[in-house]
């Protein structure tokens, strides 16, 4: 792989100190319905890998679809996590752009020839995910999105 | 207006300290042609207003279109202006993501109403922008975007 195999933005990661009131914002300021939030990364699909040691940490999402790019607010929960990390370091702001790829094993790899460190991986039932991070060569984190 | 004119994401914008290494970057990660970096808010169209007051603080941009979304890398050139109040303040790191509107002037007044303040406005030949700053509302700044 000489590059990446996809080229389209298919979200945009906001990490979050309370998702309920910041989930609220969206919805009064685009005029749309308020979505639930849920728990991530604490059913038996998660196997949280967090800079390559299993952790416990998990997160509450709201998830909400602005044109054709979904915007993921998370509310980290418990540590250590890249979102509890963020949080800590930088504050409440944009965490990551997501790119939903076939092959996340190279496209793994040839971000981390890159020079991007794997920052934290997991799954859910029906996917796999990646956090890498380009924060020094693209200003910002990669998130891979894999669906089975 | 009781809410925004717009829910589709057209751009985030990415502050970054070399505009030309970060679009060296991308144009790598994603296989598509380098960019010419090009100088924002430098002509007779800027009319740059920073936080209420002109502002002849500029910028270098790139511009990248990754599925229906367009990334603008903009390395801050001067101040006082948003752009070199993010990178002084943050570091590298997703600026803003921005809208389009139809009325620029109702969507700001609608967005100042929500407690978001105007940080910076100005134009370029054929629009408009404003930057809202709604990190304690939405995360992140806005920018609404308005074309002739």
């Amino acid at each position: 792989m000489n590059r990446l195999d996809s080229d389209t933005v298919v979200q945009i990661g906001i990490i979050v100190a309370d998702v309920e009131k910041t989930a609220r914002g969206y919805a009064e300021v685009f005029g749309v319905p308020l979505p639930q939030a849920v728990p991530i990364a604490v059913d038996s699909f998660a196997h949280t890998i967090y800079r390559g040691k299993p952790s416990q940490a998990a997160g509450r999402a709201a998830f909400f679809h602005l044109g054709a790019i979904e915007i993921e607010l998370i509310q980290p929960v418990g540590a250590p996590s890249t979102w509890e990390e963020f949080l800590r370091q930088r504050g409440e702001g944009i965490h990551h752009i997501a790119f939903r790829t076939a092959k996340i094993d190279e496209a793994q790899d040839f971000l981390r020839s890159k020079g991007m460190d794997l920052v934290q991986s997991g799954g859910w039932d029906g996917g796999r995910y990646a956090y890498l991070d380009a924060s020094g060569q693209l200003g910002t984190i990669l998130e891979l999105l894999h669906f089975d």
